[in-house]
């Protein structure tokens, strides 16, 4: 087992340099039939390795697990994937219009939410942050807790 | 709801041409409190779509998730991102001599195992495809059973 190498802090700061630097995460959630399951998203905002904020479409399968169970994993890697991080949590699902109007891109209007930020089926996903570790090149380690 | 769009012949094969074209996919497990657990995972063999070789360590939390619970799924995206592929599956734990030899690379003997395939913490992961999914460009969609 690797022990811990790099301070509460240290981690925590080499997590959120990961997060502001990637346009791809991986959100695991516990999906149907005791599976778990895994998706690529794109946050639509991020702050620091606290609270990360997505979009989703209401009849998407993340959605519907999300429902039954709040527990959710995200995984980053780092340029050319030489470092990881790893942020446990739990997702809110908003669909207040402030939440919507805070995440909102012009973006999303292409392929996602035609009808704009008043889509009635888009959801703004709240990941709030409990813990999370990082793991840096050969291996070097930490871990820290909001 | 997305309908199914490819059969079940086409959807496997486009999943396959996914796997036979990535170094990275996301092996999502069912982690400790509950929790979904999530990372990056370079195969050592693809089956096309029914069976994925792995190595890991004896030490890694993915071993320690697997041996409780064996259900995982194998995400992989595809070129600029525009497909993406889901497996589900179960894994099995190797450590017998001929499926080491079967994956092995020298490759790693750099990092992982530097004392060869018969490194005492070296064990295989077999990943066996129950069913899966494949999304494409405009959310064209298909799923497959093995």
């Amino acid at each position: 087992m690797r022990s811990d190498e790099f301070s509460d802090r240290e981690t925590k700061a080499r997590a959120e340099k990961i997060l502001s630097g990637v346009k791809t995460v991986y959100m695991g959630t516990n999906g149907s039939h005791g599976h778990p399951n895994v998706r690529a998203m794109s946050p639509s905002k991020v702050e620091g390795a606290d609270t990360l904020w997505f979009v989703a479409d209401l009849n998407s399968s993340k959605i519907i697990e999300l429902v039954k169970d709040s527990k959710a994993v995200i995984y980053a890697l780092g340029p050319r994937n030489a470092a990881e991080c790893r942020l446990w949590g739990s997702v809110t699902i908003l669909d207040d219009e402030a939440s919507k109007k805070m995440v909102w891109s012009d973006e999303y209007k292409k392929h996602l939410f035609p009808d704009g930020v008043n889509s009635s089926n888009m959801r703004v996903l709240r990941f709030d942050v409990s813990n999370g570790h990082y793991r840096g090149k050969g291996g070097k380690y930490g871990e820290f807790k909001n």
